[in-house]
């Protein structure tokens, strides 16, 4: 380990089911089960560019580091949170693979050459500005969950300048915005091919939505992936996200 | 039981968990698991008036006379099957809740009032013209499963004329053409509300897609129902299929 200096709150978290290590802190950002679920997603190009948006603390970029030799580019608009990917990069010394930008992701095109990534991430903020039901007084927090610095257009907009044809846009997001998600997308030459919902238990209806796009695809032939269902009766992790969080027994 | 002919090669069988009973007959069609799940998916009216659009032998009317006192209207281009439908509706004295209409839906308006529907069922035929992957030799079937007859557009836009304002189309058809179906009911002002995918098995992706969209309704806010699972491992029905197959145990 390196002499990584901590903030006050802060504490070093392992990422899930990989040697990876993360530094998170209650009062500024920590990250959920999107993020997991989001990470292990998409296939990830062996070689190539990987940007992340909305990074947070870089939990993604971090966790997509561990099974991909690709360069991987995060988009953090929160500086405190910029720094502290910064710090966990260099914790795990992947100063080589990952690089953090600290700027609003519609100023990505400063920084990274258009058509040119083959994977992005998006975990976004999920709520629009009118929706108060999930307000924060959390500066920190507000800024991830409401679209207050982007929203959905900025988002695809961006994607669809940064990435190459056939390029792919992973995203986390809610299900009650799934059909503005792709009409937004359809706009952008965005189409969604895999889909998969993700529901708290068997019984309850989706709260998790995660979509695979590719830049200027082929319209029709959407796949509706298996369920990723969270919690078994008893309220504990299925066997399949025990397996995404501790690996394969 | 009354005096019902029957044609060489039809049977009797019973609707899933009701008394209702249907005639079939393997030659001309017969009623899969698609239409069972459609009819037990909407919320019915106590009374009003349900339309079964591409009513086939009848089997979504059928069930659902078993839970509503509505009018229900059968809408069927095949004579062969509208005629099938009409001795089942004899063979349970159903006479004065059920009637069909032989023809093409797109001349619905010539026997029902435009604005007068409180819901309507469509188990439409799933795969475009162009689509030679399921054609079949046998015409009755073809038709049935291909949009030689009608398509989506003409659905939706009887759809947007026979209800009324807030009635529901519930709508059964294939996952691989959810955004197509989406987008053409968005055209018709019918905003989809509750969806359910239904999965062959836990972890296989969904084949079968059920939608409630609300005429004139306001958009966002979507629901994905909890999933539909068929198939245990072992390849026997689920607890939930059995329910909707063979009532509660």
């Amino acid at each position: 380990m390196t002499d990584i200096e901590l903030k006050a709150g802060e504490r070093i978290d392992q990422i899930a089911a990989t040697d990876v290590q993360i530094i998170q802190s209650r009062d500024v950002f920590s990250f959920s089960i999107d993020a997991i679920l989001l990470a292990r997603f998409p296939r990830l190009p062996k070689k190539g560019k990987i940007v992340d948006m909305c990074a947070g603390n870089g939990v993604v970029g971090l966790f997509a580091s561990s099974m991909t030799d690709s360069q991987i580019i995060g988009l953090e608009i929160q500086e405190r949170l910029a720094e502290m990917t910064q710090r966990s990069i260099k914790l795990n010394g992947l100063d080589e693979q990952i690089t953090v930008i600290n700027d609003n992701l519609n100023k990505a095109l400063n920084y990274i050459t258009t058509s040119s990534v083959d994977l992005i991430f998006c975990n976004p903020p999920y709520f629009k500005l009118d929706d108060k039901s999930h307000v924060n007084e959390n500066h920190h927090y507000t800024l991830a969950r409401h679209e207050l610095a982007t929203n959905l257009d900025e988002i695809f907009e961006t994607s669809k300048r940064l990435l190459k044809t056939n390029g792919h846009l992973a995203l986390v997001h809610r299900p009650e915005r799934f059909f503005e998600i792709i009409d937004k997308m359809k706009k952008n030459h965005l189409v969604p091919k895999r889909i998969q919902f993700v529901y708290p238990k068997a019984n309850q209806a989706a709260n998790i939505l995660l979509i695979d796009a590719i830049k200027d695809g082929k319209p029709g032939g959407e796949i509706f992936l298996p369920p990723l269902i969270v919690h078994d009766d008893s309220g504990n992790y299925t066997a399949e996200i025990q397996e995404i969080y501790y690996g394969k027994a």
